[in-house]
């Protein structure tokens, strides 16, 4: 159904710019048409339905229908609960695409719109409320846990290489490919990647289609050398480097360039990167990290459990010889048949490349800490 | 239209079977009605235009139309040429999918229909004339070189891993893309492997699925080491050893399995794969070869410019650490930008796993000799 469809649309237009609070859009729907159109905020406020309701101007509501891709609050938060202006306005029935994740909450809202004699009703296209499902995944798991939800990301020729044995790596996918990736940067609030990557490559990690939104860089350097050459340094934009205690000379190089740093100590030469994560959401309002090599950081995370989800790009390129492979650095399963299997795998091409999505399973062997 | 299409199934009903010639479906039409089916027959005779009008009747092909999948011959060979038959029959309109590679014999084709009053039209839609064409990819460059065909096949993981580095592989793809390697073997004539392979998985490399063909099974043994547990060595069905100059023992071994040898000098520890190719086409009629792991044989084939095609499956698994890689004993490209990169590339999905079919350029580094 259309009002479904562009609702969703509103949703994912506001992906990226709403954390730590999920995107959601809606659309006030009277005599067949939209007479309203609203999306989270950018920083999460006010919210789709508020938005919406306000759009199509709240006295021509009474009687109208509201199509909204979550199940409005009910809760007094930072903001006055949704439930109340969707009453306020007289909306008639609410047509919702996914549920609260907090089930008191959801059958608070429930209650309270029938009590308002409100319609409610869980009837967006599955296949619609999947790909919201999909969208707000990360604040999904980071209400549940308070952590954020990590992706990996790379992109590898048909040898599994990620670069080639002398750190090459420009580029390995097309330029579609390269395009969507900044898309991932826009939906993320943190892109992380390793000291290694920032000196072979000095990438700028941003989301270079959309001057709005500069994600948290997070640099992880056990051994934090950099020069003002380095774009995540020297450039605009906020950066995290993750250092071990100590590195005085760093911290005063970070200072003078305005870029934040976070001490973690190593445990046997590595960061524990649950905590790291953790301290993400916490201090940085980060409910969502997207990995990016190279093969020592991908292994590590991989080895300590703390990834969800993985985007995998393949090219049809050949390099020959040894090269850079992801997660090399995570001990190998003893048999074939102890691979861990993604689950939950979707397949996209970007010209002549495939994209590999997919979630970890976290019961294998790959992923014991 | 569903006259060519019923055609083209018979073709490739008939592919794997018809070596050296190609694979070619015909159908007899009269009324808008098909009177008559025909293929290329096992070992190519008769031809498949042949066949169709006397599955028709020839009295009763007078007036009708004749579809078929490839230019109709019209020289003397082991058979007499097919425009006989189809001016005998009384055959109308002659709609043909693919042009005879050599354009001297199309010529007189076109020159002997017409002469007879036969229309002649290459009229089939596009997309069934490409896969014909790839159906038969093998024959054309065959008749046209005198070398066969050859494909490169691997399974990997998401780390490019086409082995643990403990040398199990099994299982990497799914059941669907290890059932379509059956049908793979089933279009080659010969399938070709080396001896790490056949020593660490002990594999049977047949068609499981097709008991009518047994492709040769070639093993590229630069120290041939086998023992009757080896199925490749005391099972039924044909296998070629190709060894070095000596071996006496092995070819007493061989001898009393009744299998063959071919003895090729090693040039710095190397086959010369191009030369080994072209005995397999004269002298055991191979036009198409599948060659499947290892990481040096794969290597060597690609680094002698000696491969035409690859079909790389990439299966959705992780099992961390180093492990085996194709490609891994060909030099190393200087630079990403050197890449090597497939051309006409197609994917298609087999459960979760993905299928990287595409052409090496023999033009880049890589297959520089």
């Amino acid at each position: 159904m259309n009002f479904c469809k562009a609702a969703m649309e509103l949703a994912f237009q506001a992906k990226g710019y709403t954390s730590p609070n999920p995107a959601v859009g809606a659309v006030v729907v009277k005599n067949s048409r939209i007479i309203g159109r609203g999306s989270t905020s950018p920083g999460g406020r006010p919210h789709a339905e508020y938005n919406a309701i306000i759009n199509a101007g709240i006295s021509l509501c009474r009687g109208a229908l509201l199509y909204v891709t979550l199940e409005p609050c009910s809760h007094f938060g930072k903001t006055p609960p949704c439930t109340d202006i969707i009453k306020t306005a007289g909306i008639k029935k609410v047509i919702i695409a996914g549920k609260d994740p907090n089930p008191l909450a959801a059958a608070q809202t429930g209650r309270i719109l029938k009590q308002a004699g409100i319609t409610a009703e869980f009837s967006f296209p599955g296949e619609y409320a999947k790909k919201l499902q999909e969208l707000n995944e990360d604040f999904f798991k980071y209400i549940i846990t308070s952590e954020p939800f990590v992706s990996i990301k790379y992109a590898m020729t048909l040898e599994g290489k990620i670069a080639l044995g002398n750190g090459d790596s420009r580029w390995i996918s097309s330029p579609a490919a390269r395009c969507y990736v900044h898309y991932l940067r826009r939906i993320s609030d943190a892109v992380m990647t390793g000291a290694g990557t920032v000196r072979a490559d000095n990438p700028r990690l941003d989301a270079r289609y959309e001057i709005k939104k500069k994600p948290l860089r997070v640099i992880v350097a056990r051994n934090p050398d950099f020069n003002r050459k380095n774009h995540v340094l020297s450039g605009s934009g906020p950066t995290l480097f993750i250092i071990p205690p100590g590195c005085a000379k760093f911290k005063k190089q970070a200072d003078q360039y305005n870029k934040y740093y976070e001490e973690f100590p190593l445990d046997r030469g590595e960061f524990n990167f649950k905590k790291i994560f953790r301290v993400l959401a916490e201090k940085y309002n980060c409910i969502s990290v997207l990995a990016e090599g190279g093969g020592y950081l991908l292994g590590s995370i991989l080895t300590q459990r703390a990834a969800d989800k993985l985007y995998a790009f393949i090219a049809p390129k050949l390099t020959g010889g040894g090269g850079i492979h992801p997660f090399s650095s995570a001990p190998e399963a003893s048999a074939m048949a102890k691979a861990s299997v993604l689950y939950n795998v979707q397949t996209e091409t970007f010209e002549n490349n495939v994209l590999f999505k997919g979630y970890f399973n976290k019961n294998d062997h790959l992923s014991k800490p």
